[in-house]
């Protein structure tokens, strides 16, 4: 199968680039930038040298569908939306890893702030994750977002077995290194102020709180808005999401246990700690590792996922999206062996 | 004044000296602890060349109260629960770094599982939340744990102020720098374990929460029991308390500033920030920072408070009862110019 | 093909298992240690859930060489000294990654100030810089340290060229990640300690000082002792190494550039460098990149090689000695997308 | 004494703004930018509330000579040169903590490739090393850089007593934090590019290699062109310089702590090591420690000296270099506790 990746230099873009470059059966055939358009991509990044000697090209949709399978998109918000509709229109198949295609036309323009992809296209997208949703045969998949990710993954199952109280908020504390704030330059990404800082930002305005909040709502309409922090760690990647969650009296540790067993007993890429996880144990794979707590004295279930933010929470997720569209093994091409040290 | 200082070689010990040197008027006159007796400090700690060149001596009750004014604990749990106890007696004045005078012999020996100091030398302790405590003209004060200073100093204002919902628990996710975990070797303090990651540890087990519901207790005795999870960040200094705190129906951003104006209004160690805080601006200093989000969609408060935990939350706190207890200037010898960067 | 490896829990063994949890003609068929045995190594840790479920167990070599073709010892030094007897004896496969066979017994006694293995085992073993030794169908592989492999990468090419001053000892200032300093416990290895802080040890003491003077020495027995700098970075992974050397005059970048390209024309796992290499560049991945810039105005080349220490200066040389032992694939199994982020 | 910053927003100006706070003797009275004119500086710098409300101004050469006493500038290179010409003109005092006013007009162009001062301007300017150069009663004074300073209080008490020998290139591997780069935005300050990384830049092409040359001329005007490497470390603050020297044959470890010993006797912020210094025994200090080693087999002095690069490399310096034009006491208002952890 032959892909083109369009955003190849941002940092979603050469994670994706870095594992299809493992994958047997797709082979990368042309790479999409607006800057750098013409230079080989070894040349500017030199960890890709001996690895990909692509020229990066100008984005161009026709060129594209012509010489390609399949188009990844891993641009910033606001670009997708609008490159994306040749494609639909043509029913040539798309896994966008941006936000552009997740959220109805009304939700994205309040949350993100920009002009919405038209409504007609993004009924054709499915949102691809990967644990809940069916993308087999499907063509146009919206990837997850890499807190929406880790944090769907670790209240699905609880939403599903009607263990939470109705009537508190759930609250999610969740923090992200520093390459989930993207490549662009900012006081907010100076080293000098993420190094020995923890800066907690876009307190109950991140635009995964709509996300997560849509995903949810598939299961039960009812739920209460979710109360949402995102904070930067002094890190360059992975995400911790710590949910505290009001369950059910009687809810025990064991039940939990139950209820994540059965879940994910034939989940390939979650995994449930025997203890709390920690990041070493997922950065570089594409692995959810999920522990929990239930707190007898308070009644509070705090549930932390983990995941690296590029691989499962962007990266990693569209190429396991890509092997469930296509009926190939879920895991072609997926790191599964943790950098850990 | 004269003043000694009994381990020594701990990091709040260590902190300790450093402000001491600063002090108008007050001498350390001698340090303590069981390793490396007899050693001048500045050959085992070049840092402090030129700064001091006391000897280390071995603890001898007896020999402090003949030379000293008063002594500082800065040691581990479960030491000065027992060495306090002549100085007490003798109604020589004693600061105690450490967690062995906070709570009561049942509940210090459920927390920290170990021996707790006798309950007739508890009595005579005052824990010493300078912001909250009337310290002046006390002998004995046991000065507060890192992660509660910073939690009860953004709580404390509230449960007075009677805003929070009775029927919800607080829930406190809080995150320390290494320094706070001691100096101890073990796994978990290894480089390679904690740089690059996020550990959550002691989850609902913290020895802190029994003082901080304690402290809380005495403004609202009825309040449910906290939520409280606490977890490595990979920096050597700075606490981040972050509490979810349902409020009662219409209390409102502005409603909450006021309650923190007026709690802090002549506290000179508490600051409100504009926005939310970040450790940058506390750290190397004596001041807590205090933000805060009333979020309308969920009822649900935010509250970030930041100190330095070997400041604040250990040896400068530890000054500022110092100088309350004599009526001295609250803040001589108080560092308040931030590290910053 | 079965392997063991034995001291899989420290940080080269652990790194071992998953470089060869990817290679396609090896299975682990035992790991051993002296602690932990009979725990899965996945209940210890959890980063392998799913990808390793052996039990760990006690050394034994008769039953290494029962259900094993070749041993791997990832062990401390002192240790695979002794342990390697019965297998040379046996004439069974070695690759020992620790120091123990790479020097004379002298020499090992000197440096390492330990008992060496005996004179007859020693000369069995085979050093292997594996850009410069031939190992194919080799029994006996002293696999080369961290440092050394990449300051002879660096060097070699240079000293075989003849383009050095002879009157100059060669300097080389390099620096590690903590995962270099081994999983011991120690004050130099607590977080607190390394953080921020950047700390020159052993410096002209290091035990890679001979064997990169071996090494060199085989090129050209007249090399005046080399002057070696070791340092700690606040990071978990790589080495940098810097080398200053003092040219023959009229020695030209060009030159430089073609010395270098010459000698690794054919060798997949060397990668030069457009400008001067660091080290996100190498780091998940078995290259040695090598940068350098000759100063007219002082006559001195300056020499810049990174490598991934776990890899290219452990785990990953390994494998690669093994697959040229057994006349595979030389860069079968072997990480060559690098982390980058 | 009243003062003027201008370039307040830099990290120099900042640091500077926080060791004047601590000074008996001065009073801020202005502070100056390009940006953020007319805001309070409390309300851009949180760690400043309560510390400092100075309004941030326009700079206007006119106004600070009528209410300052001395202007200290503390911009970017390339400013200073021309605005500090009505001041000189005036004959009104200025420390320039830039590099603007350190060269001559002919170095200056060549290694800032920026415009120069007027030759009549830097004619009227000391370099000031506060250590080696008299700058009593002085009125302009052209403060060192960073690595300037590390490196030549390493170097000039050993040029000073002609132990090095002559046919040799000095060669320094120096190392810097973050804030040594500055405040600007770039894809090399960004954090994911600095974390975890070590990168080596302008090699050979360093502005400051001109400034040690000049300084280490005065004292030996036959010295080779030195060797200078410069890196970024993933921390902060602090410099590491490291400089290997050919000495004299006979030249002993104990020769070398005499010379040490003699040049600095009476300076109170330069000690000598008893081992090699690391960086966290000056952090937040104005010291300079120097350690080193002689080794005999290579006839190579080592020598590794570190600072805070914005205390004594920056703004402690230009306050001690104020002490000494003043008369007062060197130490004034300077900090000597160390942050140590």
């Amino acid at each position: 199968m032959k892909v083109s990746i369009v955003g190849i230099t941002g940092y979603s873009g050469l994670e994706l680039l870095k594992i299809l470059n493992n994958h047997k059966k797709v082979q990368v055939v042309s790479i999409h930038a607006t800057k750098e358009v013409g230079q080989c991509i070894s040349d500017i990044y030199p960890h890709l040298t001996d690895q990909c000697d692509l020229v990066i090209e100008a984005f161009d949709a026709a060129e594209i569908m012509s010489k390609s399978d399949l188009v990844f998109f891993a641009t910033p918000s606001g670009i997708a939306s609008h490159l994306s509709e040749p494609f639909v229109e043509a029913g040539f198949p798309v896994i966008d890893l941006s936000g552009d295609h997740r959220l109805s036309a009304t939700s994205y323009s309040e949350w993100y702030a920009k002009e919405p992809a038209k409504q007609a296209i993004l009924d054709q997208f499915v949102y691809g994750l990967a644990e809940f949703t069916d993308v087999k045969g499907k063509k146009f998949i919206a990837n997850p977002g890499c807190y929406a990710t880790a944090t769907e993954l670790a209240l699905l199952p609880l939403v599903q077995a009607e263990v939470l109280e109705k009537d508190s908020s759930i609250i999610v504390d969740a923090k992200s290194g520093l390459t989930g704030a993207g490549k662009g330059l900012s006081d907010s990404s100076h080293f000098v102020n993420v190094h020995d800082n923890y800066v907690t930002y876009k307190l109950n305005k991140h635009q995964h709180i709509p996300e997560i909040e849509q995903a949810l709502h598939l299961f039960d309409a009812d739920l209460l808005p979710i109360q949402f922090s995102t904070s930067l760690l002094p890190i360059n990647r992975g995400i911790v999401s710590t949910s505290y969650l009001k369950v059910k009296e009687g809810v025990s540790q064991e039940a939990v246990q139950m209820i994540f067993e059965k879940a994910y007993a034939d989940k390939v890429f979650v995994r449930l700690s025997k203890g709390l996880p920690d990041l070493h144990q997922v950065l570089g794979t594409n692995y959810t590792d999920i522990g929990f707590q239930v707190n007898e004295k308070t009644g509070i279930l705090t549930v932390i996922s983990v995941i690296d933010n590029l691989i499962k929470g962007a990266a990693g997720q569209a190429v396991q999206n890509l092997n469930l569209m296509m009926g190939w093994d879920e895991a072609e091409g997926l790191p599964v062996q943790a950098t850990y040290l």
